[in-house]
């Protein structure tokens, strides 16, 4: 087979990012090939632009352009309530909600002994830091409702408590669209424990 | 919603690739983010090179780093059969099957009057001028069975056959791994045509 080899090593890069096969990573190749040199320049450089602009915030551990990132250093956001994530794609999740305006603060992953990860490795004693400078009045919890995820919010929850601080949990329920019939009983389990009053 | 610029930009230009929506483009930009600074710039310079490094084979115009691509260079190839494909894709698709080992010519197109491509709008005339120059023996048609694919094996056969050499077209039947109970009528009829002795 002989393919030139600029496409079969562009093929070979693209086919390294998560879901792209050969046959996508070819397709993609080839449209940019057949595209104006524009975008692929303007492709290539925010590729360069993700690795070189982009660092973690030094106080949440979100991505950030400067030292502090743009939720951090907004005065239009509530700095009293902190809402606890494991990683950057949850607070791109939470802010697409457009429902929360205080500040982040990114875990960066979540207990598993399994794995290894103990507290040691996530950003667990920056949280702790953050109570000495920040004033918070309640911190949520917003951790994927799975068993790590669980052992990782019971383990923050005994461990912000005795700063006297209000500590909340996102609510598990039914999904909005979601079907009953098709809803695992856990979830219901949970989505009746947690009813609330009309 | 506050999500950093570099990443912003990024899943913008990746979400203008064929297939990539926003949420794949932004787990394409966190993987990249999360990956080491080298897989990146491998990754953009590998985008970059589709557009400096590849050009079309002034002969086939199939892409290439010369003004011959390396199968139109080759001696090992037989250059007395011309498979003449539609687009870039197809000679790969050819190259892989591994059972080709003469030349080609793509087409840059098929004949579609509704999209108003005429003769003009594709290499045709380039076709013609190869008979003068080469010594083809066969010449093999390899564009797609559908309406369009198929007026144009049908323009070009009747433009080559004066030049005397052999015309043929790539076998039309049931794919291999294919069911005959789930095979369009119009294929199994072209295979039942096409049957060959054993």
């Amino acid at each position: 087979m002989q393919i030139a080899e600029p496409l079969s090593i562009a093929i070979e890069e693209f086919s390294k990012l998560p879901g792209i096969g050969k046959k996508t990573a070819q397709r993609l190749a080839l449209f940019i090939v057949k595209n104006e040199t524009n975008f692929a320049e303007r492709l290539a450089n925010s590729i360069i632009g993700l690795k070189t602009k982009l660092k973690l915030c030094e106080r949440c551990f979100n991505l950030s352009e400067e030292q502090l990132c743009s939720i951090c250093k907004s005065n239009k956001r509530d700095h009293t309530t902190l809402c606890i994530v494991e990683d950057i794609n949850d607070v791109i999740a939470i802010e697409k909600a457009n429902e929360f305006d205080g500040v982040y603060h990114v875990l960066g992953g979540v207990l598993s002994p399994l794995s290894g990860v103990t507290p040691d490795d996530l950003k667990i004693k920056e949280l702790l830091k953050r109570f000495e400078n920040e004033n918070f009045k309640e911190i949520i919890l917003a951790l994927n409702p799975d068993t790590e995820g669980e052992t990782t919010t019971l383990y923050l929850a005994k461990l912000i408590k005795p700063f006297g601080v209000k500590v909340t949990r996102i609510a598990r329920g039914i999904p909005i669209g979601g079907d009953l019939e098709f809803t695992d009983e856990v979830t219901i389990g949970k989505a009746l424990l947690n009813r609330i009053d009309l």
